[in-house]
């Protein structure tokens, strides 16, 4: 058996996962439900899939005991699915991490401090009193201003900025193309033309942090721009000066929050949503898509804005109605008075 | 005359094109309707401008038939003019292709392969195992991963990031800042925390696809995200891992699809739209713009959300009335029935 | 005293201040209401921040006459105080400008010519006949293409790429991950295939801009794309083809605006706004957050469009009414007219 071959039995011992079935089966990849064969292990933890289950032509699927009765193959049973395939998934990742040292193109501020087991790609440069520690891995054309800090094991892929005093924790990951600790949107109106205010806070990055490609986040006007710990971003994200944003929330892509919001822990905030600026979003508060939030928030729960999607033409009509909606309302008030008199 | 001079009578023959008006005239250059002046030809085929054409300087016009008769000097006559255009305009695009080889500051893995006609560009850097053919660019700053392949006759403009994993077919074009291949927003939330879902797939590219600035295509879990043939994307898009785009599809600026959302053929989909995960949209659908899809939609037309634009103390009025618009509909029924009890 | 610290009464007399309280205070730094301690200035512009000032612990604040009556610290008085703030607050910012120079990493074409006072950083790329004038900074994996021009003082924070016929005036400031002067989103459709429109034009952006960090701006057609003096954009915003903004204009994170559309002078469009192509919005207009505008605007005032967020379930129900909103209407005006026969 090559290393990357793991009999269910072994799988099920190692993650402490139920067993149904022939425990000897190999397991040599990971697929899904509806493109794994022999060899391949295929997971269940959306119901929207289950119809793919009876189908499936994987050696073993790894789901919900309550789904375990309907799967045509043999099981790991876990109470959590996706967490489970999540760390079998992680024993067929082919990659390799790069290894330790600076790349002999770099280019490095003799005031910043690189720990000898750090990995600095090509193409990169760090600026004055920027310290980088072990494990971390700065990628290929990363630009490190001054008066960074880079945690431990973090990793920056590759063209990820970080313009001046960014602080990233421990584990933080970050995808190309990010930029961190660019100049907030700080401008004063003055006889008619705009004025910059200077920018002079910074982004405190907390330990586990995830930050998707092209996504932008500036530091703040005077105090820091801050994500608290294990929070997670989607790609194209837009975070303005002095947001903060409370642990463990996870935000979907091309979403934007404007300067000084604050975000609770534990929220979910969905794809394309945009957040006014200087308010304040309690915890465990669920955003669903494309929404707008103007105002504060200070009840948990699921919140939405928007009209659903129509044909054209049908849509047109009723925009145009939309338009005059308040004058309906007064309209019907009044026929309802009427009616009642 | 000068080697990008032609006369009407040549353009007419070399692209099949009907000619009214003097064939000598000739053209050195193209411009628009309205700043179009001697020498240079300008061209109508959207009927917004069709009030300018009365009033061109232009020396000539490429234009359909039924607009000739309106037209105040010597025509080109076409049955696609933006096509017609298209391919005169590109005579005059004073462009020069860089020439092949590799720039002395490339840093390119000894497992990659380059081919002898390919373009490299400064500060590139080429991974282990990737591939590039004959006849392709890879502008300044492009960070190209492990295990990516490029075709014949691509163009990475210029800090392009390939993650890794990422297939390109032959002629796809790529704009500055484009990230293609960064891990996929997959997380499991187990015991409070977020756990990262490893990203085991790829993304393929189709021939004949453009990938705007700024852009960016996550790989997949495990199937690979995928754009077919001659997929347009303009700037700014965000497209989620295991996406799937039928070939024709053109995308307009800041679109967003989420993940595992599979997209028809020859479908437009119109700026800043965003599109749920894990839906289908069939072939030839249009969505205009800004507007939000949730749900699946199977038959082709044109779609629309949203609200139109109005004063914004008026739009105030209608919005407040918008938050009770079923309480609304049901005081209405009510009516309704009562009176015609 | 260090050269980094001022008394109230230097600082009321250098920028023209009104002083209220002891014009011995040394300021040493600045901060916020709510953050500043001894030896730290503060501000009060925005009313929202109004509460904050009773329990200020800041040596000085900045204020209007009107607040200075509730500060319970010594103030300047200041007609807006936001632009006496920044004035104030950039003695304070600890940024060093990067000396002259070219970095030796640096590949420059032969025909480019760079003023000895500008600085050129490491691994940036300059193209054919591009001209970088005096005072000008272009920082870290910057690449410029052919053909552009960077004027006296301007600064390309990093990673910036101009990609060809990009003028920009003087002291335009551009943050990293920008992209101007990619090839607009320019397709013709023939025989069920797109087929590419060269882009021939430039980018031209005027004195004073600030462009934001991820922000795309493309070349025009056939004419420029432009930006007059002192434009403001924020990150993430995408403008398309051919669009021309006017003098003072100011747009906030993840706004677009599709080809062709003019936008007059003074306006202010907040985040996430999305504009139509081919249309023209005039001088002063202020457009709030999320809006879509799809028609051409040609009297000044604010303009909104979208619903209010609402709990989802409301929400829902409230949607799903207005999919039949016209219907509804409808059955109104025949019950109004029904009742009054």
């Amino acid at each position: 058996m090559t290393i990357n071959a793991h009999t269910l039995a072994q799988l099920a011992e190692r993650f402490d996962l139920g067993l149904r079935g022939d425990g000897g089966i190999v397991i040599e990849g990971v697929a899904t439900l509806a493109s794994a064969g022999v060899g391949q292990l295929a997971f269940l933890a959306n119901p929207r899939y289950r119809n793919e289950l009876a189908r499936t032509t994987a050696s073993a699927v790894v789901l919900r005991a309550e789904d375990a009765g309907n799967a045509p193959v043999a099981c790991l049973v876990a109470a959590n699915p996706q967490a489970a395939f999540a760390r079998i998934a992680a024993l067929f990742d082919p990659r390799k991490l790069p290894a330790p040292g600076i790349h002999a193109s770099a280019v490095i501020d003799p005031s910043a401090q690189v720990d000898p087991r750090a990995s600095i790609g090509p193409f990169v440069s760090i600026g004055a009193r920027s310290t980088i520690a072990a494990g971390a891995i700065v990628g290929a054309g990363c630009v490190i201003g001054d008066d960074c800090v880079i945690g431990t094991d973090c990793e920056l892929v590759a063209r990820v900025t970080l313009v001046c005093r960014v602080r990233l924790g421990n584990r933080v990951m970050i995808h190309p193309g990010a930029v961190l600790g660019a100049d907030g949107f700080g401008l004063a109106m003055e006889a008619g033309r705009w004025m910059k205010v200077p920018q002079l806070g910074g982004v405190a990055i907390g330990d586990d942090c995830e930050i998707g490609a092209n996504t932008t986040i500036d530091r703040g006007a005077l105090d820091d721009t801050v994500l608290e710990e294990d929070v997670r971003l989607d790609n194209q994200i837009q975070i303005g000066h002095n947001v903060r944003i409370g642990a463990h929330t996870a935000m979907a892509g091309c979403a934007g929050v404007a300067g000084s919001t604050k975000i609770g822990r534990n929220c979910l905030i969905a794809g394309a949503v945009g957040i006014n600026g200087h308010i304040e979003i309690c915890d465990n508060v669920v955003i669903h898509a494309a929404s707008t939030v103007l105002n504060s928030i200070d009840q948990p729960g699921e919140y939405s804005s928007g009209t659903a999607l129509q044909d054209h033409h049908t849509w047109r009509r009723n925009v145009a109605r939309f338009k005059h909606l308040d004058e309906l309302a007064r309209k019907l008030n009044t026929l309802a008075k009427d009616s009642t008199q």
